[in-house]
């Protein structure tokens, strides 16, 4: 059972775990969102990727979702003393990825390249892939104008209204190697339970990739990122609202709906399996709640179950 | 009373802070050898600097000699997990720097520039100039082929016998905005107790520095290096043996003779004062290890007496 899975951060990197602990490693492929990367003091940082890769090294740090676990911040905070901005927490073992991932890119390799020693370095199997080498950051079109993403995200802590979303260049991009093809070859693409908007999108927006979607002969299969109309983490559901749509599973089946075989829905939605099902999906209902190392595996059981 | 001071890092790094401690800090600018600089990782490590700003901004780690105290090491200890070389211990406190220099230096600001920057960010009211902007990098050529300098510092921990050093490049080079000026308008120079090879040659090596030096009518002071036979720190003594001289505070006055007006011989080496003497120096005879603040500001004062 070959399995590709687009991800986002922490949501699918806590399912993938869960898929990790019941598949042999090289029977998943990791499709991860790049929009979010950005550059920091002239270093090159990869927030999901380092998210996934952290996960399945088991290096995460559970406590906040992002960076390395038993981490300092010695170095971050030098920097603010000599005046540079540090809103972005960079701990010093986390600090050592960007390092490497930076130096690796300016001697010519590419991010997929860096993307699979730092795995190989890091001891992670599983086969994690950038969804392109070129660069299509993603902007968030607001009420105070269009922000860099991690502008958005992580200084103005999402407080602005979203009108919109775009990935800068991504017409232009395209799939980093084996991105197409893992699509197309496996039994099984699960979109991760991660946000619609800017996690999945940037991956869908790269050219070849919803197209191979919407042809190839695996049962594709989304997990929902939204449940009892919340989001679990982050801004899915302010930017759902923002974006003039409901806040509900429904709404995320209805943006995958013209390449979805497969939704999986929380079972505290179980009032909405009717309404998806009439858009001409199957639906899974299951717990999607991912609290504890033993619900990832339960959940990724349940999806391998699910499958034809 | 100006004065300007030529320096290499740990000796001449401690003479500093004493003459900080006794001149206002606007008449004092230092010259610092920036042959020692290299590239780790894609960051841009210039040792030197980085052990004289430490030293003036009370931030240097007198145990090592190098670095920042109360230093951890977490980022290189993950790099060295991912692979990296990591002879070259750089600390996480440490690193903000190399991060913050590489920065500057990619947005176009030369290392002039950034070394001001980061002095005043340091709180170093003390104006420290690099010795050029170009890139001259140290090659001690040795028994064992053509060495870079951190490769045969560090790496090799100067276990190699060496034949002889140059400065790749520095013909073309040009001395960075102020160094001239600097010893042209100076009351006094003081060449500091650094390798003569390694950290004070290559300053002598920037075009126009040893002409300046030659011309200016500020009286040039050297203290040395080399105590009793021995050099307080790093390999001046083995460099001075294996290149065929003696090992003694002569050979050092042999070497500024053409520009020297006064030569600062420790106490110990009393019986050299007449061999100095006649090579055509004035000859002024202190204690010159520093082995507390009070004893750099000492020599400092006497410094400041023995100048006409």
């Amino acid at each position: 059972m070959k399995i590709t899975a687009l991800a986002g951060g922490v949501g699918a990197a806590k399912l993938l775990s869960g898929l990790a602990g019941v598949l042999p490693s090289d029977d998943l492929t990791v499709v991860v969102n790049t929009g979010d990367d950005f550059r920091w003091m002239s270093l090159y940082i990869c927030p999901d990727l380092d998210t996934v890769t952290y996960t399945l090294a088991s290096l995460d740090n559970p406590a906040t979702g992002w960076g390395v676990r038993d981490e300092t911040f010695h170095c971050l905070e030098r920097l603010r003393l000599l005046g540079c901005e540090t809103w972005f927490q960079l701990g010093d073992r986390d600090l050592a990825t960007h390092i490497y991932r930076t130096h690796c890119l300016q001697r010519g390799q590419n991010l997929a390249e860096v993307t699979a020693a730092l795995c190989k370095q890091n001891g992670v199997a599983v086969r994690i892939l950038p969804m392109t080498n070129c660069q299509v950051p993603t902007m968030v079109h607001t009420d105070e104008g269009t922000l860099a993403f991690q502008d958005y995200f992580v200084r103005r802590m999402c407080a602005p209204r979203v009108c919109g979303c775009s990935f800068e260049g991504v017409e232009a991009s395209s799939a980093a190697p084996g991105v197409i093809e893992s699509i197309q070859d496996a039994d099984a693409v699960v979109v991760c339970p991660s946000n619609p908007y800017i996690s999945i999108g940037p991956i869908l927006a790269v050219p070849g990739v919803r197209a191979s979607l919407l042809t190839t002969k695996a049962t594709v299969i989304a997990v929902t990122p939204i449940v009892a109309g919340e989001a679990l983490k982050g801004p899915a559901a302010a930017m759902m609202r923002q974006l003039g749509h409901e806040v509900s599973a429904t709404s995320v089946a209805r943006l995958y709906l013209d390449f979805l075989d497969l939704f999986v829905l929380d079972r505290r939605d179980q009032n909405l399996r009717e309404q998806i099902t009439a858009l001409g999906l199957e639906v899974f209902t299951v717990d999607t709640v991912m609290d504890s190392m033993r619900s990832r595996v339960m959940l990724a059981e349940s999806l391998l179950e699910a499958l034809p």
